[in-house]
């Protein structure tokens, strides 16, 4: 029987094991540590790697809290009948120096409620600063792999899921080219492959799929030359990372309209961003040609 | 009688007194100009000034636009039976190349819909980077006293008003150190001084501080010395800003998720923001002592 406590504690090992691997590909930066405790229960260990080799900025964080269910939650799931909640979870959001690196996201997670309501949680997205896509189709790639080996229709639908999430209205693009995003995954006792068990292995799965990804795109892109152009073009796409995070993503405005830890919830924001009004880049330059691939819909796999 | 075409007339004014005052004041910076039209009519003249002298960016828009109203307003203005809209006003937010000059954001807005509803809002509010308690008493003297003209209760309802609209909860801080915010003003039979004359009087009055005001802060502190630690407290200062526009601003919320240009209301945004883990100012620093004047409540004038 796999509990709580055993599912939060599995989540440690994977923020260990990622924040390991990381610190080796990077070659120079060090995870800092902040323990904290959480207002209603439990608690959470926040870790940041700065001023690396290849990350300029990273949060690895794990936490697993409880409480009672707030209004908020409540109205969001639904319910009439107040309940104490368990979440647990590992989220990363990693700022390379190079803007030929990819900023990535994954974020696992696990939800229990007192009144026997669970489910798990997750995604991996990858926002490079210029759209290369072979690499856009490796990344892809990777994700079908983890989800076919436990359902062949997660991929499809996970995928168009992400699309869907990490989109920025107001600008009509995607965020980046997106990965997989999926939530409320749950027990159905009509379908296979839906025990506890069963949907915490594919979590856990994506979770560990984290590592072999971007420490390729880490390792294949650190290097590549790149000027002012590139740089300055950077800044422009972190400013819409903060745009998508600040106004669009649930889990962000969730996380600080319910008094969560501000600091661990915006780690995912870029150490710099700028804001340029109205720039628009040049016709048929590698700028314009990211934009161009910045939507929803895009097959990446054949 | 005051048409919506004779208000939105004196708005389009406004506008071009102040950037002509702005330009004279900066002696460097130039206004452009981007004309744009609205979706359901109507449209607007974007005005950015970009380094100056004093000015890195700022921008005063003006608008007047129409349509039907939408689903999202409508809700928030509990209707039910569908009308069309007209809104009209003049937007502004400057961020200055230094840190010992303030920031400072005003709006006067006028709005009007085919049942007969229509009333007046705005604002001006000012985020020193770091609070000058001289400076900040005499800003909010200015807007008493144009208050006080009108009626001698605004200034403390709209004090207040400001205090709890530009309070970012997730930091327990105010933006900055307020001024005033009002909205939904309209005639009340029962009350003198609230014809649409008196109240455009009013907010056209409020609209014509924001020169005097402003340039006066730009002149005392534009050639005040500072360092690096006053510039990396600024960057983090327009953080905190960012913050509060895309988390908190319900202007900025409305206007993003209703489809308003983008490019326009984002121009509040500081050209470059950065975002430090958990800074925390040195004990007694002016960076700690302007963070214990970031609070509501603060009574400015004796």
């Amino acid at each position: 029987m796999l509990t709580k406590e055993n599912i939060a504690e599995k989540f440690k090992i994977l923020q260990d094991n990622i924040c390991q691997a990381i610190e080796n590909t990077d070659g120079k930066g060090k995870f800092i540590e902040d323990l904290w405790e959480h207002h209603g229960g439990g608690g959470g260990r926040t870790r940041l790697i700065q001023k690396g080799n290849v990350l300029e900025k990273g949060g690895v964080n794990f936490s697993a809290v409880q409480g009672e269910t707030s209004e908020a939650l409540m109205k969001q799931l639904k319910l009439t009948e107040k309940a104490d909640y368990f979440a647990t979870g590992v989220s990363i959001v990693m700022h390379p120096n190079s803007p030929m690196v990819p900023i990535i996201h994954m974020n696992v997670r696990y939800f229990e409620m007192s009144n026997g309501i669970w489910w798990f949680g997750g995604g991996i997205d990858l926002t490079p600063h210029y759209v290369v896509e072979d690499d856009a189709r490796w990344f892809h790639q990777q994700l079908k792999e983890v989800c076919d080996r436990s359902n062949p229709e997660y991929y499809s639908k996970f995928k168009t899921w992400a699309d869907n999430y990490f989109f920025i209205p107001h600008r009509n693009e995607t965020r980046g080219i997106g990965g997989i995003f999926f939530d409320y995954l749950k027990n159905d006792p009509n379908q296979a492959g839906t025990t506890k068990e069963e949907l915490f292995n594919f979590t856990y799965a994506v979770g560990n799929t984290f590592v072999p990804t971007y420490t390729h795109l880490m390792q294949k892109n650190k290097d590549l030359p790149f000027g002012e152009t590139e740089k300055k073009w950077q800044m422009l796409r972190r400013g819409r990372y903060v745009e998508f995070n600040l106004v669009w993503d649930r889990g962000t405005k969730f996380g600080l309209e319910t008094n969560g830890r501000t600091e661990s919830i915006l780690m995912s924001l870029p150490p710099i961003a700028h804001w340029e009004y109205d720039f628009r880049p040049e016709t048929d330059s590698n700028e314009a040609k990211t934009l161009g691939l910045l939507q929803k819909g895009i097959n990446w796999i054949d």
